[in-house]
């Protein structure tokens, strides 16, 4: 019969079970990443290929389609790596999902090289193609962030999710400011456009501050030179502020897109980093649970047990961890486990018992408080879908609908989301 | 190499297996209900027991201990069975740990029971071990609805939990009400105690009919015949109003037991419908899920794929379900999958891959809703843990304190535990 040193040992076999399957989704995200940004650069070179009508940047596009090949073998590995056998990912029913769209993207992919390579397709339809894989890449690691049990995990997937979403925010811009350039005109919708990539991308870096180390907030602000910065910010406001239908100094396109790049090759290296801190705190966390099992292992069970029954009913013990309540401002320390935990003489494994709950519960806490940083993205999805029911919209349309009312009300896409889920209950769904 | 159809089929393995976990869990929830029933009338037993100060009810209380024995070897061999080798278990950190405390409590039983043989412990402390022993069983039933990842069993879960605690409430009316006829005079104190204990039971009950079906909301209802009903509130009004001091009718002390126990007999009735009900979703969505497998299985990923691969940047293909969106209201259909899919022949690999994206989507929106019920719980649990932590109180007294707060200022427990913590960034942590 399975005793309660038995439950105890088995629940910390479980936090590290699901420790090993976050540091498995970490690596699968530090692909992703790579994948992601080879895309990016990909993406932006076909768009200079088309722009030039095929006159430049065949042979750097053609390299750089050879590192996406090499970085898409070396994810569809990882993919192939995880288990699918057993079902025992924690969230992998979603995160399984994801990755089969993004299967099928992958697949598409040589079809959409194919068209750009005989100018097939226009700018923008590439770009959009494009847009469209990183999206259901990007959904890939959303999952991974949106399944960690540990909050301090959780929090730097949270931190990796929006930095990763505002480099690609990044990347549109540079395509959005460069097709300004190439049709020579600035254009009123256009522009918005633009100015809208920029303040999406500057909220998703503000989450990532929120949610990463000091050093990792730090090493981002040092990345981004102040003359650099200027010249980005110069660039920006001549782009969103000219009249419409003025002429555009066609010779800045380069500087542009230079510019630009500098800006987000600056961001993989934060983005390198953060995957190295990822993968740190994975590990130290893995080897204190199980330095603690070992010590959990260690007691013995009957002897110290039947010291004393009753005290389960006499001291007035609290199953909720009165520390950590109020520390979810700072993120949690590193060794959050029982370190130097030799003491077995002196504690009961009643207390222990009692210790394990009281930390989980209060983990369980701190996650509710960084998962709900994960909503706000929910509710646009949300909303868009509403959109699509009731009017009928495809999720481009339904996108547009909600960053135009973002804009002529001043407001944020998330505040408009909510003001569009509370209609939710008033317009009739139009499908049914 | 693996395919988008492989993650296509991985996904709804690991919902199946998720269900699976969840059936099983769901039977642990059934036995432990039956556990907590037979303690709450060993409570009943004992106080009575001790109250006539072991002249009466010796046999009664003897058989109900033979009848909680078997109800605690069956919990045991369900604690047994389930898998704590592999680490399997969604959230299975918590709920191991919630069992091992139980464990610890159910050991400690035998010499509770040694306690009021020899007359030992009084009432009130006897049935403070109990009450505690109880709380433990109940967090386990609490972490298995807070597991759920499938929004219809979690609903079913969350009314099972509150049923069940609301149910404990009722047994504690009980004790509270038999105390004070037992003192034989009216008790300020023990009144207000007597009627947060009748408040948070209707509080409980109210979100078990807002949870449930229709049915069992009509079943509960049907269950507490009005006249019964009547007498209750009573004897209730009687108790709660006498003034302080005043002397109660010790003869009405066994009508007052017979009534509160005829109400909780009536409760485990429903209790064991609900727990009917929940079996039969898990198996119905289980046989649903597995049906999908099967078609999914049959697909032929080659042959289809071919077809259009560009059709992955063609469509405007929405990732979110927009139906669903609007029905968070009732409880969604109990049959939500493919059902009658055998259009193999009209539907691409990729319209599968996004209808399961959008269905999985949805499940976990509908999930974060029916999840915001528990926070209720977890916000008092964390205030209460506050206070212990500020106030150097244990957690009874934690409790009675918030409490007090409640009964003072004419708030529920919830809206002081908003209050408390809302105060946490204020009060200095003493144990710092």
């Amino acid at each position: 019969m399975k005793s309660g040193l038995n439950f105890l040992v088995a629940a910390k076999r479980c936090e590290i079970a699901a420790l090993q399957a976050l540091a498995l989704t970490s690596a699968l995200v530090n692909v992703t990443g790579r994948l992601v940004h080879g895309l990016q650069r990909e993406r932006g070179l076909s768009n200079l290929y088309l722009g030039s009508h095929g006159a430049r940047f065949a042979p750097e596009r053609q390299a750089q389609i050879g590192e996406c090949q090499s970085a898409e073998s070396d994810l569809r590995a990882c993919f192939d790596s995880l288990d699918t056998e057993s079902a025992a990912v924690g969230n992998g029913a979603r995160l399984f999902s994801r990755i089969a769209y993004v299967l099928h993207g992958l697949d598409a992919l040589p079809g959409l090289r194919a068209q750009v390579a005989q100018h097939n397709w226009t700018a923008r339809k590439t770009t959009d193609a494009y847009v469209r894989l990183i999206a259901g890449l990007l959904a890939v690691v959303f999952e991974a962030a949106d399944s960690a049990t540990d909050p301090e995990i959780s929090r730097l997937l949270v931190a990796r999710f929006n930095f990763m979403q505002g480099k690609e925010f990044a990347g549109q811009e540079r395509a959005a400011g460069s097709a300004l350039y190439a049709c020579g005109r600035a254009d009123a919708n256009e522009q918005q456009r633009l100015l809208h990539l920029i303040e999406s991308q500057e909220r998703c870096l503000q989450v990532f501050t929120e949610f990463s180390s000091a050093t990792l907030g730090a090493l981002w602000a040092q990345s981004q030179p102040s003359n650099t910065l200027a010249e980005l910010e110069r660039m920006r406001r001549v782009l969103c502020t000219a009249a419409h239908g003025a002429t555009l100094d066609a010779s800045q396109s380069p500087v542009w897109f230079a510019c630009c790049s500098l800006r987000i090759d600056r961001m993989k290296v934060v983005e390198d980093q953060l995957a190295g801190e990822l993968l740190r705190v994975c590990e130290c966390k893995i080897a204190a649970a199980q330095h603690d099992l070992q010590a959990f292992s260690a007691l013995n069970p009957s002897a110290r047990q039947e010291a004393d029954t009753l005290s389960f009913f006499k001291e007035p013990h609290a199953l909720i961890d009165p520390k950590g309540l109020t520390s979810n401002a700072g993120a949690p320390p590193l060794t959050p486990t029982l370190q130097g935990y030799g003491l077995h003489l002196e504690r009961s494994i009643l207390e222990l018992v009692q210790e394990q709950a009281r930390r989980l519960q209060s983990m369980a806490d701190e996650l509710d408080t960084v998962r709900a940083s994960l909503n706000e993205r929910k509710l646009v999805e949300r909303a868009k879908g509403l959109l699509m029911a009731h009017r009928q919209l495809s999720e481009e349309e339904a996108h547009k609908t909600m960053r135009q009312m973002a804009m002529n009300q001043n407001r944020r896409l998330v505040e408009v989301a909510e003001a569009v889920l509370a209609m939710a209950d008033v317009l009739p769904d139009r499908r049914r």
